[in-house]
């Protein structure tokens, strides 16, 4: 890897630990290039701003995350099957990233709509653009559950909302208590929400 | 009211305003002042940090949200009908706010809880009291209407986080989404979560 694409690695992946760490609004980009080891005159080579990078940032963890929810949520096995396979390796990942830094970081799309959708509309749309996408992809399986009767709902599209709503609070007591143990009972809200009538996942 | 009483106000109100607009952690105590209108010595006066002036209010606000959702959820009314008022005063309250301020703010204590938890001790203990107390008091509603054969669920307390969650998670959206409309299905996702058996809130 040559030294100009390695020092952009570097940025992004300095940006991304300071962000989940601390947040956006408390980083300046000296800190952020501090961090990276790379001179500030390489930050304005690769971004150009500090929100510039954060869209990088989110873009960068989406990519990553959208292709870990197509794998679980398209995969083989039964529709609500692959929705508890999702939460269970949220809560693994979360569990994860908490042995790795001592502290639950949370959702970093909700962290940054939290902190950050009230005072930049560029940021604002692109997180509507990824919960968007996550609901579409929630509302796929519970359709296809629907309609092998395995859930009572009426309304696919406003279920899926209800299931990642509940998703983002719980996940944001994870981060409060520093307790991943919260996401424990996911699939057991998940399914009142959907009104499960299949039993063999109880 | 005195002049100095007067600018711990002045303070106290221009910090909740910047808190709600901008979080916290972009915010100075020089920009807080210069809203509130009052020089920087006054601040040291009354606050001895710009976290113990977060940690007031937070505490201002807890006391008066504690305040209407006592009323709400202690009424005369059933049980479920209480629950089902606290989550329209809720849409009502950010509804009111949108209309002020042209944004909606969402919740403060789960905007710091996302901002900050992970960076202020001081501030996510008392965050935690606030969630703590908050499910205390929607657990308590559970347990009535499960006495009454209301609700199916079996744990009122995990029931009652459950239906905090939804409600964290669907101001989030609301929030995201700058649409209150985002708070409507709250009452109906409740009811999933909770079981209900009684028809006549349907």
């Amino acid at each position: 890897m040559g030294r100009t694409s390695d020092a952009k690695r570097k940025i992004l992946d300095a940006a991304r630990s300071l962000i989940e760490e601390r947040g956006y609004s408390a980083l300046g980009v000296a800190e952020i290039c501090a961090a990276a080891g790379v001179p500030k005159g390489s930050f304005y080579y690769f971004f150009a701003s500090k929100e510039a990078l954060a869209l990088a940032v989110v873009d960068e963890h989406w990519a990553a995350q959208k292709r870990a929810w197509t794998r679980v949520l398209t995969g083989e096995a039964e529709p609500l099957r692959r929705l508890r396979q999702l939460f269970e390796e949220t809560e693994a990942g979360q569990r994860a990233a908490q042995e790795g830094c001592g502290t639950v970081s949370g959702c970093l799309f909700g962290n940054l709509t939290l902190e950050l959708s009230n005072q930049t509309e560029a940021v604002r749309g692109r997180l509507q653009e990824i919960f968007d996408a996550q609901v579409d992809m929630v509302e796929s399986v519970v359709a296809e559950a629907r309609e092998r009767g395995e859930v009572a709902v009426t309304d696919p599209r406003e279920a899926a909302r209800a299931v990642v709503a509940q998703l983002e609070g719980q996940v944001m007591f994870a981060k409060l208590y520093n307790n991943t143990g919260r996401l424990g009972p996911l699939w057991q809200n998940c399914r009142a929400l959907l009104g499960t009538t299949e039993t063999t996942l109880a």
